[in-house]
């Protein structure tokens, strides 16, 4: 028999490196690399500074407690209580070694052979990719036009088995900001049916709206419902060091505790450190970086005419990420490294993040912006509209 | 229905800190903390230097490939096929955010729900854990009293499920070091089989033979059968910087790399630039560490005499390990919080390392002596000297 990891689909970020291979890119035209959500530049010079110190403290070349340094946990509920306006106490904190070690490990701590979780189509690769190893089913919710989930659509998916809805926003792959009624009422579909909401907020410090998206962390027994995920790597330019964080309830986190101390031990105790001198002196400097990613975002829906006169569709754009439909025949997974050929674009397409068969995966693509600036932007819109081939027939699979 | 990981024991390091809870230890008798094998010491001040340094690389501070630095990959294969005097190619190493890492990452790869793996009893905590997390059937290989395990023996516990059978060397909990036959026999009875045989060799820089412990490597074809695990924890000191490896066929790294992109994205960038500049600048180091460790093992058997006297006995003793059996009527569950209290030692009971109801696990203990000098030694073995209690029935259970 195979394993369930042999039976799971390859990685896409690696899967789309390798169409790069045998491709020569002119000094004067640069690839332009669109496929991956992460910043490009180091952390500031003062925390890199702050890194150096810490390098002189044993602890930090030491393991930390298997949930993560006290000191860690506590600054994140301290700012996690401001932010969302609600009460979250160190121990309900635990510290993982990047968000998608935080959603495995919520899965393996809620979930058993056979359970089911929902999870909205697009969706991100690599939770499908562990439910899929984990031996879950991944119950596809479709989206409407606004790429936003329906709680009442969800509701006629849940069975017996259905153990969580997992939702993703601000959204990879998708960009959208999902509204906080939306949240509330996915919270109150999964309070009445005795099931967890997870939602991985690794975008937050991007959403466009100012404080808290959602009001679910005000109510009372938050966490007897609710599960957030997050990660330090895009805010704090932190993705090599591998520090993200789960919020949820301590008898969760207990068995979470099993899962972390088997698979990674602990989140690496540097990056731990870097992570809490971030969170205690980078906020004026989050926000600049903040108002950065929204002025690209800008940029996106400003350049975008130049594809929409080709055919192209603007779906959804924030955060991170834009989602884009093309206008060819031919489906996005033979576009793709077509467009790495021919317009020196590296962008992913949506059969990476949709179920095998779904119609919209041929036609759309995952634009991540955020590791270009306006004039790449620019640059990647020019060459986009340049790309020539049959045009699909109106009214299609879209 | 409870998730596997619900049913899975609970990480037995955060479990035995519980135990020192409310327990005050006075200023001039510390706690002897022999409960976890990691070392207490920063790495040198050389490599602190090369790691702030590394800081000013923006790449430090970025995801690195899903199977690791290339260069890294690089340096591994060549130590490795110096050391063990056969080809180890950079496509045949993977690394991985520490070696419990390496090995659920291989087990996820090799293994489906209700496959089988074999391991030598006392076993690897985490080995165990993770085997049930990932609903594998742990199939325990019962050792004799020289705590080495027998090909022959495994032979009758094979399957059609077996996928594999999974050894430590020099071993943990038990410290003894597997002799180069017994490894070609485990070789040869995998290979007959179809199946892997996983060496795990978190502890090889500190073997106490000089040379290659055994000949695996030479043959060709070897990865066809063989996966070694390795951790860069240990002998750099990186503990706290999660980074481990993986040595074995390129196919079934493709299928690892799957595992690693959904769980880790990728080992500590920072953590595998300090691993790389370890190899290349840290070989002289490293032997005077080995030798400091030899040291301590030789410590342990020279004090064991008190220990002796009382009617304990020394089963095992090398590497970061003393496997010990103590002399009282008591199950070693209950004795190990009462050594915390009465003797100020911190030591984990066999039934961590054993299966449920092994009458070895009630009467032995894992002693993990590498992070204490020989002053802690001797203290350890005087401290233990003066606990008293009902002692067994001789000819007991051991």
């Amino acid at each position: 028999m195979t394993s369930r990891t042999e039976a799971t689909f390859f990685p896409p970020i690696p899967e789309a490196q390798r169409w790069l291979r045998g491709v020569a890119f002119p000094a004067d035209r640069p690839l332009i690399n669109l496929s991956q959500a992460a910043p490009a530049d180091p952390p500031p010079p003062a925390m890199r500074a702050a890194m150096a110190a810490a390098l002189e403290e044993p602890s930090s070349h030491l393991y930390a407690p298997v949930l993560g340094m006290p000191a860690l946990r506590a600054a994140l509920a301290e700012e996690w209580s401001r932010h969302y306006g609600g009460r979250v106490t160190a121990e309900q904190v635990g510290i993982t070694a990047g968000c998608n070690q935080a959603f495995a490990a919520t899965i393996a701590a809620l979930c058993g052979e056979g359970d089911e979780v929902i999870l909205p189509v697009p969706w991100y690769f690599n939770h499908k990719m562990w439910l899929d190893m984990a031996g879950v089913s991944a119950v596809p919710l479709p989206c409407g036009s606004d790429l936003i989930p329906d709680p009442e659509a969800a509701r006629a998916l849940i069975t017996p088995r259905t153990r969580a809805i997992a939702l993703v926003t601000p959204n990879n792959p998708c960009g959208v900001e999902y509204p906080g009624e939306v949240l509330a009422g996915f919270h109150a579909l999964c309070a009445a049916a005795g099931i967890r909401l997870i939602v991985d907020e690794t975008y937050r410090d991007f959403d466009s709206r100012p404080g808290a998206p959602h009001g679910l962390l005000t109510r009372d027994g938050w966490d007897e419902v609710l599960v957030q995920l997050y990660s330090f790597s895009k805010a704090y330019r932190l993705t090599g060091h591998r520090v993200g964080a789960v919020i949820g309830a301590p008898d969760l986190l207990h068995q979470i505790e099993k899962f972390q101390d088997t698979v990674a031990i602990c989140a690496p105790s540097f990056g731990q450190k870097a992570a809490l001198w971030g969170l205690e002196h980078l906020s004026q400097w989050k926000a600049e970086q903040r108002d950065e990613i929204l002025d690209r975002r800008a940029a996106i829906e400003e350049h975008f005419g130049l594809l929409a006169a080709k055919g192209w569709k603007l779906l959804g754009c924030g955060a991170y990420f834009a989602y884009i439909e093309h206008p060819f025949a031919e489906g996005s997974a033979q576009l793709a490294p077509r467009l790495v050929r021919e317009a020196g674009v590296l962008i992913l397409p949506a059969t990476m993040f949709t179920p095998k068969g779904d119609p919209s995966g041929d036609r759309q693509f995952r634009v991540a912006f955020a590791n270009t600036d306006r004039a790449g932007i620019r640059a990647f819109a020019q060459r986009l509209a340049q790309v020539d081939g049959p045009l699909a027939a109106p009214g299609g699979a879209a």
